[in-house]
This record gives C-alpha cells, sequence and structure tokens, in this order.
C-alpha cells in the first residue's frame, strides 16, 4: 500500500473517524482542530477528547491547526460540519490546499432551528459547489457524505457492503482516485459517480430523508442500495 | 377485492399509468383532466392521447373534468406536475376533498430553467405540506413520488420487488390504509413511514438525486433499496 500524508480538516466524530482509520492502516495522519493544544476536554460533538483519540490512532498520528493539517496532506479531507466549513477551509489556507484533492465529506445542516435540521444551502447550490467556488484551486471530490462516520471506514458493517456510496466533483481523474482509495482504505466496492460538482445538490440534499429514516429506524447504520 | 371509486387528478404520465391499472384490476377510475373534451391530442409529457387511454383502461375508466373525478372518488390522487397541483386541486374543489384520503405523488419540480431541474419548494417547506395546509379537511398522504411512474404500479419490474417507497402523511390511519393499498393494487411490498407530512420534504428532496442517477444509469428504471 502507498503510505500517503493526508490531512483532515475538523475533529469531530466524522474527522476522528476517518483519521484513527487511516492512521491505523499506516498512512500519516495530520488531525486539523481550532484549539490544538487542547487534548483533554471533549468538545461539541466528540466522543473522545484528542488525547483518547491520539491514544487510538496510533504513532502515525498527530494533532495541529487547520492549517498544518491541510499543508501535511498530499490529500485533504474536509471533516467539518457543513456550517463552518468554508471558514475552517479558509483558516486551513488557500496555499495549502492548492493542487491537491480535497474530498468534502460535509453536509451543510443548521440545526440551530431545532430538529430535524435545514440545509442552510441547497437546491440551487450546495456546500460542495461552495467549496469549490472559493477554492478553484482544489480538486473538490465530494463524497462520504451520505452515510455515518461509522460506516464511512466500514462499509462491510451494513448487508455486507452491499450498498451505495454517491461521489460527483468536476475532475474526473480525482474522482477516479478518489473512487480507488475508498476502496482500498475502507472496502468500498460500489461508488457511483453521480456526476459535476454541482452533483453535490443531490447528495446533500438526501439528508432530510436520511435523518428521518434514522429516526424511524434507530439507528445511523443503514445506507441505500441501488436496485435496477 | 373491495372495488372502489377511485379520482384521479391529472392525465399525464403518472395519471395515465396509475389510472390504467386500477381500472384494469377493477376500480371504478375518473381520470380528472383540464379539457376532457378533447380525447385525440397528445398533451404535455403524455404518451398515449386520452382516447387511445381509454381504450387501454377499458370499461371501467372515464375522462372528466378535474372537479367531477374529485367527486367521484371515495379515495383521490394527485397524479399532477408539482407545479401546478394546487391550481388543479383548487379546480378539483375542496369540498370535494373533504374527508378523503388524497393520495400525492406530486413533485415540485422546475424545469423552467433548464435541466437539471430545481424545486420550486423545498427544505423548510413541501408539495405535500403546502397541498395539507391548502385543503385542511384532506388526509394527505405523500407517496409514490420517488419512483418513476411503471414502477409506481409494478415494483417487481426491479429487483423483484425489494426496494422501498416512503410514505408521509399527519393521519396515522390514512397511512395504514395507503399502505394496504399500494400492496393490493400494485404489490408494493417495503413501504416505509417517514413521518408527518412535512417528512415529505425528505422525501421530495430525493428527485435531484434520483435524476443524476437516472442520467448516469440510462433508465428510469430504478430504486433504493434501504439496507442495515
Amino acid at each position: 500500500m502507498n503510505r500517503m500524508r493526508i490531512g483532515i480538516i475538523g475533529s469531530g466524530v466524522v474527522g476522528q473517524t476517518l483519521g484513527a482509520k487511516l492512521a491505523n492502516i499506516g498512512h500519516q495522519v495530520v488531525l486539523g482542530t481550532r484549539s490544538p493544544e487542547d487534548l483533554g476536554t471533549k468538545r461539541g460533538m466528540q466522543k473522545t477528547s484528542l488525547g483518547e483519540w491520539l491514544a487510538q490512532a496510533g504513532a502515525n498520528a498527530r494533532v495541529a491547526t487547520f492549517a498544518d493539517a491541510a499543508q501535511h496532506g498530499e490529500i485533504v479531507i474536509n471533516a467539518t460540519g457543513g456550517m463552518v466549513s468554508l471558514d475552517a477551509l479558509s483558516a486551513a489556507g488557500d496555499r495549502n490546499l492548492e493542487g491537491k484533492i480535497l474530498i468534502d465529506a460535509g453536509n451543510p445542516l443548521d440545526f440551530s432551528k431545532g430538529m430535524p435540521p435545514v440545509l442552510s444551502v441547497c437546491n440551487d447550490d450546495s456546500l460542495g459547489e461552495q467549496i469549490q467556488r472559493a477554492f478553484p484551486r482544489a480538486r473538490v471530490v465530494k463524497a462520504l457524505n451520505t452515510v455515518t462516520a461509522p460506516l464511512m471506514v466500514n462499509p462491510a458493517a451494513v448487508a455486507g457492503g452491499e450498498h451505495h456510496l454517491f461521489i460527483c466533483g468536476d475532475d474526473a481523474s480525482a474522482k477516479a482516485q478518489v473512487t480507488g482509495w475508498l476502496g482500498e482504505w475502507f472496502g468500498w466496492r460500489h461508488v457511483i459517480d453521480v456526476g459535476p460538482i454541482d452533483a453535490a445538490r443531490g447528495t446533500e440534499m438526501v439528508l432530510p430523508l436520511w435523518i428521518r429514516l434514522m429516526s424511524g429506524l434507530g439507528t445511523p447504520m443503514f445506507n441505500f442500495r441501488i436496485v435496477q
């Protein structure tokens, strides 16, 4: 396996889950967070403090600033909540994203008005497009945003992995590389390319149904299988 | 089988497909359309003229006005495009919908700005909610809007029927009845109740992804299976 330098922007459940898995399989991971000096506090939706996370992630992992994480990465993953993604990526720095594949796993869910959340952008725009416009030199690939964090890194945990992930982006070779990595890193066998980055409207707008299904099923461990 | 009087609002592909199937299995169907006297012209997305449709639908079917169709029905189905649903249901008449189950199969897709279409309402409102608000005495059940017309009436045509339909609405007994009819009429075995009528936001917001998938797969004959 090609050992890669991966920068993760965001240290919540998604960033921690992706980062620990990637470090555990041998990649060099820097997890970017707003206050990297604070390893003891559980913030926001974090299940573990960053100190506990470091213990799980092992010797291949570090905690640093957003900018350090982005600079470190040959590839960068946006694992922040969609409401703060543009701010966090600005702090990461345009120059640190230049020419790199940026996997956007975010969803622009606004929980400020209660449950269920609404999307802060949708229909004629999307978070994926906003990120691509704000960082035109990054090669944005929208992916992983339609499944819960534990399933992102372990698709086999549901139905033997027989279900689908949707990716989109304007850069065909970036999408092909990400599709390969999703298989190599996590075991994703079924990745559907749904089009250019504006198809992120579609994959982000699935979230309102996803949230209803999660409530009804009583678990986030499910996914969509496309059947023909 | 209980022979029912069913009023269908809308004579496009969805109305024709539902109406012909329901008439063929013995229900008394009145297909409501704006100009019921014109049986010869193929209008809009119609694949067959209403005269041709009558020949297929057989002796249990009639073509009439929206109001006649709604008055005829013990239950009423909105099969119009979402951009004109409120107008068509107003023409059908509030009194003709009173106390009746109204199955809303519409999607508020606006094709006026080109492809792919955007939704004319979404995120913090939905067509299903608009209809329930406009016709508070109708018992609105959102259903069937996430699959193509031929699949609505024949789920077995894809993956042996092993895939899911989503319904929602504020009236639990109406949803239970519709779930039963979907099985009896068409063979739907997997219907997931995703909540009150505001969950229509979720099922309508699937359409942008659905359209991208249709383009990529090259066929509308697919559906989502929820796997756990």
